[in-house]
């Protein structure tokens, strides 16, 4: 088994809940500097040539970071990241995806039509860029107020993968100079147990 | 239990997999195009302002089709549609999520900033509107030559969510004027397979 990775913060969330699981897998570094998650070799693995990819003994191929954290939660089951009966399962499943859907991809259009990085990958629309980085403090504003209830996490009393994503949303955003807004302090605090968990050092 | 439902693919999704689960639940029609889902009542059930939305008989709320989904899942476990073992259940996990952010996502896009209907909601980009647009075709193409291997599914040999999920990609590309292009054999196969699926008249 390998896992294919680098920088960018979807190699980082699977990291990250390897080292919560306890696993070690070997590793390949991508360098997404040098263009290798676009080399043939690469796009062999994985089509849209994009990291992380896992790769099975028998050379099966799993691509997306969910999903790679989903083949390892039924693989090594404890601790369950990804909630434990049907409803906290459903929880994990939304909160994930709300952190996905409001958060991550609002962080990402500022990234994608703004960064240097992507200019050669996509037509750019910066002004697009402007709006979506205007967003994004209302965004954590949101979860703010869904956190007031006092929970530690995100779906409810555990630690889960849906932390994970929208832990690595707050990494990502402070790259790319938008802290989350210090008056936020339901987010802060959450954000504060989040990222002192040893694992954030993956 | 109650399942706020209206308009779009998101309901139209959930509504599918009940269906192929056998499930029948009591449905609530939230009028999109009056607005209701925008309503403090509905804003209450969910703070997005989304549709669909369950609600279960203590009350707790699951948003988010996919997260509804997976609920009927663990509850009602046959046929499995997320697949029925690790490797099968991070298949259908990495389908999912390339269908939705290769395709749906592009789609979407093209919606968000170019309908009538969200004119009021964002701030439209019509050109980012025409770029995606123009990129829909390409990524049917990209769809067409993962399924050249001739499997029947997304995932492999069983129908499975992201069936569903690409399926309905399919009928959204049509109503906003983007067929899947003829040419593209193994996408036209597979949209025959799954929309002939007694389910897709839910």
């Amino acid at each position: 088994m390998k896992l294919y990775q680098g920088m960018g913060p979807n190699s980082y969330r699977v990291r990250i809940f390897l080292r919560e699981k306890g696993i070690d897998v070997p590793m390949v570094e991508v360098d997404f500097a040098k263009g290798e998650h676009k080399a043939p070799v690469f796009l062999e693995l994985n089509s849209l040539g994009q990291i992380p990819v896992l790769e099975l003994d028998d050379g099966a191929i799993v691509t997306e970071s969910v999903a790679i954290c989903r083949y390892f939660e039924e693989t090594h089951p404890e601790p369950p990241l990804f909630g434990s009966d049907a409803v906290s399962r459903a929880k994990v499943e939304m909160w994930n995806r709300r952190a996905e859907l409001v958060i991550f991809g609002t962080i990402g259009n500022v990234a994608l039509h703004s960064d240097a990085l992507f200019k050669d990958r996509l037509t750019q629309f910066p002004a697009f860029a402007e709006t979506e980085r205007q967003a994004v403090p209302r965004k954590w504003a949101w979860l703010d107020q869904e956190l007031a209830d006092g929970r530690p996490f995100l779906a409810g009393e555990s630690f889960s993968v849906a932390d994970i994503t929208a832990g690595v949303c707050g990494w990502l955003s402070e790259i790319f100079g938008m802290e989350i807004p210090a008056d936020l302090k339901n987010v802060q605090r959450w954000n504060e147990r989040v990222r002192g968990r040893p694992s954030w050092n993956a």
